[in-house]
């Protein structure tokens, strides 16, 4: 049984996902919606869709499942309709940036017993995914330390990180799902400490552009991450895990691996210097899971409760820089 | 103005240039021909596209480009064709295994004025692509010596070593075409040594499993080749080019790129077991190459003269093995 | 002028100075002094030196400098008895495990004008010094982010962790001087978790195994640390700094530097087991510089204030992990 | 029983020597001769030894093996007079650049039963070693094809090669070697291709500074040795050996191993410059070896014969060169 789609937003994540399900031939996309016309009709002829309203695309009788790369402070309404329209559904990070608010969206969720599933697109890389066979085939033993380093090539303008919800909700929220993924037990506490060391403006915007943080689980396992907004040689995503038999790791990916030799050392080339190229195949990946789970009618994975999480383990986060303390996951949740 | 193609063998190779074709946006798949029926209606079904005859195929007014994937000894007869109707031809390699008869095909091409592409898709891979920039953009100097270590996964049978015309002209060949892209002249002669070691049925097919070459130019520039037709350790291929400034390599592809650590040390996952996903990306690249210069009328590269060359390397090779010396090129071309 | 050397402590650490002293040209072994007359005696006709009394050493006229290697609770008062003898004094770290007894012994050598260099071994590591060295020349532009991954190859027993003042003291202190001598500023504030993953006899000790940190100075610059008592492929010990401009690790050593790959991938072996075969080269230069500034009269670094901060650093994060809070190397300090 | 020895020649290589015995506990360096008196007072005096004549050193009681650092044309008459003295001999390489004095000198070894042993330092270094215990071992299974690649870091000058043999003699003799080292059966041809890339006096003088060499076993295995005598990047010593069952490889050496990441992308320092940094190791192992087998009264490998078939073997690919052809050993050992 074929799996068609309506893709809401056609912008550049929304291009992602197009190209995704319509490689996939377990899958098909009927209609694109966008507030952009132009957009829209750009995305659908590309690929022989249709441009459809969000009404229609709810009331439609010819789609299993929607992709929601819309703003994010649209995302929960989203969801909560297409719930209730009862469609399977596919959310971009974060459902919300109020945990209250993600907590009700999830709500409806459950009881419109919908499939939820969140874009946390780096689980599907095959890297990482590869660290965490590793894990799961016993390789390592016992997972005591994960140590992340996530380090983007530049820092976004001012405008966007006041929408963002801030650092921790935007950019370390990947790397907090990353932790819990690798640590196979949840996080209890955060102790965070971030700064602007990158760009001023980012701090006159009310936020961090450095941080780091220590995670620790009631079994005492640890979880350190090191963000940055800028590291000028490209796009620095690494993951370690360390065990009690041993550690596995994930090298950064480079677009070319050359290396040119001369009087003044061995050069390689820089790191890809965006996430779309860096993780192309983590996106075609998690679309091809997310419908593999709608054919299965089984739970997607990421959840939204696991979007809840990371979004709360973030909140610790900020709560964390703010009061110079270890705070616990339950002060966020209740 | 869209490249419209027909596709001649619907086989491994033919399905992978199908989908080179149908990703591009330059380029449309028209039609589809194989002896087998089955196989011609699958492809053609995937994509879209119809399956018609090699001779409607020839006579069609809406096509203006073939890539010929069929068997090795109709080659050259299928390109005078298509060269005469007019077609711009993409032929996998070798055009043939007799160099005569590839010279006289390639006098129909240029009667013809045909463009034809010959199919040395390492010439593509990126990283390669990236040694011969290096080279280009004068970051070793002159170049002096290169280096290429190229092993397959795993011995083919014996019966496919029978019809392949040999070592030298089946798998070196795509090393001596390196070696020419990458040397920048011309190669004056060839010393070669083989033996059979992985697989006695091989040297009982008259064939030979292991190889070293030495190339020499003119101006003494070096190239040496080891080919093996067995690597535990997946599809071992590296390139290395020693100039008077410097030198650049491009190390092995790996479908995953994790280090596991324990007790018995540090290990990566072996490389690609397969040539297929080791040069996608140069198979997609290699087919957009030969798009544009249908689109913009150029002579294609690496032309049907390069492959005459690649071929003639070949057979110097082998005559150094039977006669224990250094054989100019210009003894096999005349 | 040839630095005449006594050795106080002719065990372990004492036979590592006593090469590097006497491999020196600038420098002779006079005296060993040892409370087992065994070792002592050993050690001084291997190298043709004297057994004396730790008294007589502190009385000889033929005695410049004095490299004290004995239990680390002896170590403040011998300090105070060579700094008023007028000696050089090189300590192996720590100086003491008590904040107070360390500031009342560099009293001491501050009003006897004695050198006094304390043995943190690695910063004198040639790699680490070439770290040191790229942020000094400003490869790296402004130091921004600095993670220390440390992990012996394997826990001590129990009885050893008792004495030792525990994991920071002992063992986390390397890099707490590490942090501050790559952060180039002080460090303000310490966060740290701890927990017992590694032997249930070191918890039962009452010191801890596994341990992160973060370490904050004022002007927002960030130090990470990773600790554990065992790595099953060996000693662990990375260094990476992370600046405006761009990036700087010293990546593992290894005994040996091969490769084997076969069907199971790619491996090499572990890494140094031994902190000894590790630092070899770090231990020469370390007593070749306290040589150098004994020679010059110059004061020595490490200097017995960065022993002390040090400590302090190691007692912040002790009350940080028991406070759940970020600590104030003040309130240490005081 | 220590061994006492008198030392032949104390310029460069015989101070590395003189090291390498001093500090070996098994081992007293008693006498040092120099045709330049300065030298040998120097070196005599910086080890407490004897400065004495070499007539004194072949006639004395207390002296039981010499090591021979002399010009290469004293070797074979050196060799004879201290083998008819009773006296152990390491003698740095070649014995002769003539085979036939070299055969000569070799019936006297035999015939007065001396132990000898040839300076081919690199069979001592540890990650050979490591490479060699690997085969050893199994790991790679059958050993098929060795690659060498062999790179100086500076042409020597002219006046160095005229009396230096010529490239093959001097440099690659080394690489041919070690080849049979790791081949493990004897070397039966010999094809090689030369040229003058890097410096035009160099080929005025008769010699080349670029060489490739292809060696052939009677079972057919194969090892290639590529040479340069420049190479921008450092002294470039790699070796790879290809097996039935995998691969094992020595990468090279570094003195310093940091990689700092900017915009240009990641970059490592050179290689060693020198081939006595590069083989510190290595030369304090030979000379290990070389006592151990004297204390053993075992004969010493690499023997007389290994240095005369290594010679022969450079003979052979020089004459390779000259005649465009494969040349057997046989037509030159006879």
């Amino acid at each position: 049984m074929t799996v068609r789609f309506g893709l809401l937003g056609a912008g550049r994540i929304g291009k992602v996902h197009a190209k995704a399900v319509t490689s996939n031939s377990k899958a098909k996309l009927v209609a694109v919606a966008d507030a952009m016309a132009q957009a829209a009709n750009d995305l659908a002829a590309q690929y022989g869709s249709e441009v459809r309203s969000i009404e229609a695309i709810e009331a439609a009788g010819d789609i299993d499942a929607v992709i929601i790369c819309t703003p994010t402070d649209t995302h929960a309404d989203l969801i909560e309709r297409f719930a209730r329209a009862g469609k399977a559904i596919f959310c971009e990070k974060p459902v919300d940036l109020d945990v209250e608010r993600v907590k009700n969206c999830l709500k409806v969720v459950d009881q419109t017993d919908a499939t939820l599933m969140v874009g946390f697109n780096r689980r599907f890389d095959p890297h990482f995914q590869a660290v965490k066979a590793a894990i799961a085939a016993g390789q390592i033993g016992e997972v005591e330390m994960v140590t992340i380093v996530s380090r983007d090539p530049g820092a976004p303008p001012a405008e966007y990180v006041q929408r963002s919800g801030g650092i921790f909700r935007d950019m370390t929220i990947h790397d907090l799902d990353m932790a819990r993924f690798l640590l196979g037990e949840e996080i209890e506490s955060v102790s965070a400490q971030a700064s602007v060391l990158v760009d001023k403006a980012i701090g006159e915007a009310g936020d961090y552009d450095s941080a780091s943080l220590m995670l620790f689980t009631a079994s005492g396992k640890h979880a350190t991450i090191s963000n940055s907004r800028r590291a000028t040689y490209g796009y620095d995503q690494r993951i370690e895990v360390h065990g009690s038999k041993g550690a596995v790791a994930a090298e950064n990916q480079r677009p070319v691996s050359i290396e040119i030799a001369n009087a003044d050392g061995y050069t390689r080339p820089p790191l890809h210097d965006f996430f779309m190229t860096r993780y192309t195949e983590a996106y075609a990946r998690e679309i091809s899971a997310f419908i593999d789970y709608v054919q299965a009618k089984a739970p997607a994975s990421p959840s939204g409760a696991d979007g809840l999480v990371a979004l709360a383990l973030a909140d610790a986060a900020l709560k964390s820089v703010k009061e110079g303390r270890a705070v616990k996951v339950s002060e966020i949740t209740g």
